[in-house]
C-alpha cells in the first residue's frame, strides 16, 4: 500500500478534479504483477493501469488500491467491474470513497462478486492525499491554501507597501511549484494594484490555473499584467453587485470574466464563502490565496483556509504601518490549542518554509505535537 | 583554544560587567597542565586559575587565553605580571582586549618580558563570546536583546490584547534562562499594564536583574506585581521630564527608581538611546527588551537592537487590530540583504526558537547564508 500511495502522489496536480489514486497487484508470494496510478483526468484509473500491466496474472491475485474503486460509468468504465472481470481474489482498500456516486458502492460490487475486501490499511495517509477531493465532493468547496512570505517581525510588506523580495529565490521556486498544481490563485485588488503580479506558475505547472482578483468595484486595470496576459491563463474578477456597469463591461471586453457575488447586507464586499461555493461548482479542487492581508484575513475569519504555506525570511522591517499577513476580524483570544497542525519545517538556505493544516476546533488537532523537519 | 572558549562560556551571566574568559596551559607535548575561567566578577581571572592549577609546571609552558591578559590593577592584580612571574614561554591570545585600560597593554607587557605572543587564534569565536562586553567598553552601550513570541501570522497578541500563551512551556523555559543572564529586562508601560508581569527569572538566574518600564508619565501602579515584588528585584521607571511630580513621588515612595530622560523636542517619550547610555554608565552589559511592539519598534528604529530571540508558535489568530511585534516607524523598503545574520533555528516541541544577530548595514553581514539547525 505504501508503494500504491507513492504512485498516487505522482498524479497530484494532473488528475484533479478526480482524486489521485495508486494501485499495486501482487501474487501470493507478494511478487509484483502490476502497478499504476491515475495519471490525468479522463485517462484510465489506477486499477486499470495495474490490471493491464498484470495481464492474465491478475487472476487470483491481490490488489492494493489507495481509494475505493469506482462503481459508476464516468469518463471511463467502472473499476469494480474491471477488477471482477480480471478475476482478482482480494482487494485491499486504504479508504472508502466518500463521493456520493461511490460511497461504498464499489466495495458492495466487489463483495457481491465473491471478492474478499479489506478496508483501512494506511487509511490516514490515504485520507491526507485526497483531502482536497474529499472536501470538494462532500462540502462543495475547494481546499484553500494560503501563502505568504513574512519577515521575522511578522510583516509581508513595509509601511510603503514594498515587498519585493522578502523571501529568497529558493522560496519563490517552491511558490511556483505550488502554483503549478492549483486550479486558481486569488489575490485582493490592493495586491493586484501594488504588485501588478502575473500570478502564473513559472515554469508552467501541471494545469492551467485561473487567476482571481477579489475586487468589489471591478477596478482592475486593463493595463495590468494580469489582463495583458489573459491569453496565457484566464482572469476572473470577483465583484460585488454594486460594481459600476462600465467597469464590468470594460473588463469583460478585455476577456476577463466578472463574477458578481453579494456580500452581507451592510457590506459591499463579495461574500467569500459564496464565492468558494461557486469555485466548488466549477470543480476547482485546490485554490491558493496569495494575499494580501485583507483576503487572507477574510478567509481565516470565514473558516475557509485549510492549509498554510509560510516563508519566513531572516529580515526585520519594523513599522506600525507595515503590512501583516492577516487582517480581518481575527480571534478574541490566542487559541488554547495549536490551530496549525501537521507542521512541517524546511530550511531553504536561510529562509524557513513552514507548512501546516489549519484546524478550527481543538478536537480536530492530531495527537502529534512534534513538527517534522525535512 | 577551543577548550579555553568552552571554559569561558561557563562564566557567562556571572562575570559581567567583566568579559567571560577561559585559559588553558599546556606543555611542549600539549599535555594539560592547568586550566580555568573567570567565574565571577571580583574573583580571579581565568589565567590566575590556570596558573594556580599548573603550579611550578607553568614555567616554560604555553598559555592559551581567549582574551588579551589585563595589565592593570583592578579588583585583582594584573594578569600580564602573573604570567611573567609564572615564567611561561609563550602566550596564545584569541583576541586583543579593546577596553581602553588594556587595548594592547597586556601584549606589550608580555613581549617586553621576552614572552612569545601570538594573537588571533579562533578570534571570531572569541569575539562572538564577548560582543556585549566589547559594545559596552567601546560604545558605552549595553548589548540589547529583543524577545517576542509570535503566531504564524505575525501577531504577539490578539485584537483584545490577549497573549497568554502564544508559546509553549519549553519556549517559556528558554525565556527564563535568557532572563537569568540579563542585567535588565525592559517593557513598555502598555505591556506592564495589560500583562501585569513579574519580569523575574524563574527559577532564579545567575544575577539579579533590574526590571525596567518605559513609562513616559510614570503611571505604573503601585499595586502592580512589579512594584509589589520590589524586594525581590529592583524596578526602574523611565519617564519623561513632563511626568507629573505626584506620580514620580508615589513610585519613589514605593521603592521604585524613576529615571527622567528627555525626548525629541516634539515628543514626550524618553529618548531610548539616551537611556541606553545611562544603562551603559551603570555597567549593564546585557539588556532584554520583551515588548511590546512600541518599545521593540523604537529599539529597532534607533538601531539599538543587537540580537533577537523569536518564539514562533503553530497558531493563527488573525485580526487587523491584533498586535504585531514591531511598531515604530520601520524601514521604507524590505532590506535587500538579510539583516538578521547568524540565524539559529531550534525546535522546541512544535514551537520554533529563532535566534540571530541584527545588522544595520549590508557590510556587517557575514558570508554564511546557511542557518544552523540545532
Amino acid at each position: 500500500m505504501q508503494r500504491a500511495l507513492e504512485l498516487a502522489h505522482l498524479g497530484q496536480g494532473f488528475v484533479e478534479p478526480n482524486p489521485a489514486v495508486g494501485s499495486v497487484i501482487v501474487d501470493d508470494r507478494l511478487q509484483l504483477l502490476g502497478e499504476g496510478y491515475h495519471q490525468k483526468c479522463g485517462g484510465p484509473h489506477a486499477e486499470i493501469h495495474a490490471i493491464r500491466m498484470a495481464e492474465d496474472k491478475a487472476r487470483g491475485a491481490t490488489v492494493y488500491v489507495t481509494l475505493e474503486p469506482c462503481c459508476h460509468q464516468g469518463k471511463t468504465g467502472p473499476c469494480s467491474q474491471a477488477l471482477i472481470q480480471a478475476g482478482v481474489k482480494k482487494v485491499v482498500i486504504a479508504m472508502r470513497d466518500p463521493a456520493p456516486h461511490v460511497d461504498g458502492g464499489g466495495i458492495t460490487d466487489l463483495k457481491a462478486a465473491g471478492i474478499e475486501v479489506e478496508v483501512g490499511l494506511l487509511e490516514e495517509e490515504a485520507q491526507r492525499l485526497v483531502r482536497p477531493f474529499v472536501k470538494r465532493v462532500t462540502q462543495g468547496l475547494p481546499w484553500v491554501h494560503a501563502k505568504w512570505a513574512m519577515t521575522l517581525d511578522g510583516k509581508i510588506a513595509s509601511r510603503t507597501g514594498h515587498s519585493q523580495w522578502i523571501s529568497n529565490s529558493r522560496s519563490r521556486a517552491i511558490v511556483h511549484e505550488l502554483r503549478g498544481r492549483m486550479d486558481a490563485i486569488m489575490v485582493g485588488h490592493q495586491t493586484a494594484l501594488s504588485d501588478d503580479p502575473l500570478l502564473t506558475a513559472r515554469p508552467a505547472g501541471k494545469r492551467t490555473l485561473t487567476r482571481i482578483v477579489v475586487d468589489s468595484q471591478a477596478t482592475l486595470s486593463c493595463e495590468s499584467r494580469l489582463v495583458r496576459t489573459i491569453s496565457e491563463a484566464p482572469v476572473l474578477v470577483v465583484a460585488h453587485p454594486s460594481a459600476p456597469a462600465e467597469n464590468i463591461q470594460r473588463l469583460e471586453q478585455a476577456g476577463v470574466e466578472v463574477c458578481l457575488i453579494a456580500g452581507d447586507a451592510d457590506s459591499t464586499r463579495p461574500d467569500l464563502t459564496s464565492f468558494m461555493r461557486e469555485l466548488g461548482r466549477r470543480e476547482m479542487t485546490n485554490v491558493l490565496i496569495e494575499g494580501g492581508g485583507g483576503v487572507l484575513g477574510s478567509g481565516f475569519d470565514a473558516g475557509m483556509i485549510d492549509e498554510v504555506h509560510v516563508f519566513l525570511a531572516p529580515k526585520l522591517v519594523g513599522g506600525a504601518a507595515a503590512i501583516t499577513p492577516m487582517a480581518g476580524i481575527g480571534l478574541d483570544q490566542i487559541p488554547s490549542f495549536e490551530n496549525i497542525t501537521e507542521l512541517e519545517v524546511q530550511q531553504l538556505e536561510s529562509d524557513l518554509y513552514l507548512h501546516g493544516r489549519v484546524v478550527y476546533q481543538a478536537s480536530e488537532c492530531d495527537g502529534s505535537v512534534e513538527p517534522k523537519s525535512v
